[in-house]
């Protein structure tokens, strides 16, 4: 169902609520304490360890030590459907007098009317008409004003929250541990960059640089003296699969030694990664908790975890089980 | 004339020895010492002051202290001809051949008889064209290991030291004095990011993803269990004009609000920057110096200054004369 109760119960948020809500059994000596102890707390740690280790066989100096993480699924929430997808719903409502057409064609007729399983069905090709669609011509400014606006009001119909918090407790320690340890960390997403941009800084301590995602083409206008970027519906970079890759490459213009997905989408990035000499870690993560988050993998059709599930030990990429390698999965979650 | 001495008298350097090799009458409390006092220094220290002044008027937070800079002829040479065209004739010489075809075909021709009169009148299509030709089907690793090394080696046919030396000191200092005062300093320029991203973390302290530019499409391939990117001879992305503020868009995400290039291709660029609200500054090197570099503007094929010089004036951005404002040039110059 598209959310129904966008732009309702306004809510702030920052990195120091997260800290402040952090439950108090947590060990303060603890960076990962909202990781259970286990084989995927032991493989991040020992990696950091082995890489940071002067002299060490694996030692890599700091400028090398690049991490990369997907966003929809491994940093903030993506079930029933991409977070993005809700805010080009909520744009195309708003809309529908411009656009009568919408009412009767696929798949926005779909979802005007909250049938999700149908504008699920339609694909990545639909959601990307649809997301597409519903911001053309707006400038840069306006969008990113947009999407941080909907991002910090709007809530998940799950956990009755605001996206901006439907964000892994357990992913925000990670990203702060790398960086305590010398690592520059990047969101690597084939979510907009746009979209995300107005809140890793304060949600991850992600500056919009070392956000890499999809993109469209926009153009240089200029308008009473001043100059903007006007968005398109014509898009100009998927960054997913073996686009990813070429994200990084394009991006951050370093091969990482960490990379953490979550789907096949995010294979060829660890494969990238892993497929390099020296010590590397890939890491997926598998969404098996029903009750505090979602169960999905194989066959949904979202964040499809199926190949890469498949190949993983083989590969010796570490698999991190939601249920059981996660003591808690959200900050504003009682532990 | 295409450098003939390529590959030979490799020597190292490092940002250690260009600060060596500073001239004893620096003052050691000035660290624009390369900058004469006049009014390109005084606009840039009075914006610099007034944008970290807290509390004041044009406080800017340091998060949005962004300042991009154009490469070629703003932070390194680029007369008689781009770098990385050089880089390209090399490769091209030594393909020949495997490519017979190009002793008849222009620019390639006149590119192989050392005629870069005439390559220089193919225009930007015809650089683009030899480019593109030269390193098609290489691996993002091998094209980082060429462009580096010949960097290093490959000597600038005046200046006689490798092209890795031949960046203008007064603006080394310039991004440490604005790193120093919390901004973020990134290059856009119209030359490929692949190219550049070599050494510019050595030479001006910029790591890979603060180096926004040109790229061609390159596509992810995993051979013998190893992936790598493998470029081809499409172009992806021009960043140059009107590009420039997509590219800035695109790869960083937040307008700059300090902008420095030499062309106008770099007019929409510094557009873009000035043209929003708060203080802001646009600046224009001005190559007027045909002793200590070379004297060029409205009329030069490369590096073209001419609608840019005509409105500096009302648009209030500053025009820099490499000849009064600067005390040096090079590191290696006697002073």
């Amino acid at each position: 169902m598209v959310n129904s109760n966008a732009m309702t119960e306004p809510r702030t948020f920052s990195k120091e609520d997260v800290m402040k809500k952090r439950p108090a059994s947590a060990k303060a000596d603890d960076p990962l304490s909202s990781w259970a102890e286990g084989p995927a707390k032991s493989a991040i740690v020992q990696f950091v360890q082995s890489v940071v280790e002067k002299g060490g066989k694996d030692y890599v100096p700091p400028e090398e030590r690049i991490a990369t993480f997907d966003n929809d699924g491994t940093l903030w929430v993506e079930y029933p459907l991409y977070t993005q997808l809700f805010f080009a719903a909520d744009r195309v409502k708003e809309l529908v007098p411009k656009h009568p057409e919408w009412k009767t064609k696929q798949p926005f007729k779909a979802l005007l009317e909250g049938d999700m399983k149908t504008v699920g069905a339609a694909g990545v090709k639909g959601l990307i008409e649809i997301t597409l669609a519903a911001h053309s011509g707006v400038t840069a400014t306006e969008y990113a004003e947009k999407a941080g606006q909907w991002l910090r009001t709007t809530q998940h119909e799950k956990f009755k929250r605001p996206y901006i918090e439907c964000v892994y407790q357990p992913q925000l320690e990670l990203l702060a541990y790398l960086r305590a340890h010398g690592f520059k960390t990047f969101i690597v997403s084939g979510g907009g960059m746009a979209f995300m941009r107005p809140i890793t800084e304060e949600v991850y301590g992600l500056p919009p640089w070392q956000v890499v995602g999809s993109s469209v083409v926009s153009e240089f206008q200029i308008k009473d003296g001043k100059g903007d970027l006007v968005r398109s519906a014509k898009i100009n970079f998927f960054d997913d699969k073996a686009a990813k890759p070429v994200g990084i490459y394009d991006h951050i213009g370093r091969r990482p030694i960490l990379a953490f997905g979550n789907s096949d989408g995010d294979m060829q990035m660890i494969e990238y990664t892993t497929g390099a000499a020296g010590r590397r870690l890939g890491l997926f993560l598998h969404h098996t908790d029903g009750d505090r988050e979602f169960a999905y993998d194989r066959k949904s059709y979202v964040g499809t975890l199926d190949k890469a599930l498949g190949q993983a030990e083989a590969n010796g990429w570490i698999i991190v089980d939601m249920k059981n390698d996660w003591k808690r999965v959200f900050a504003f979650e009682g532990i």
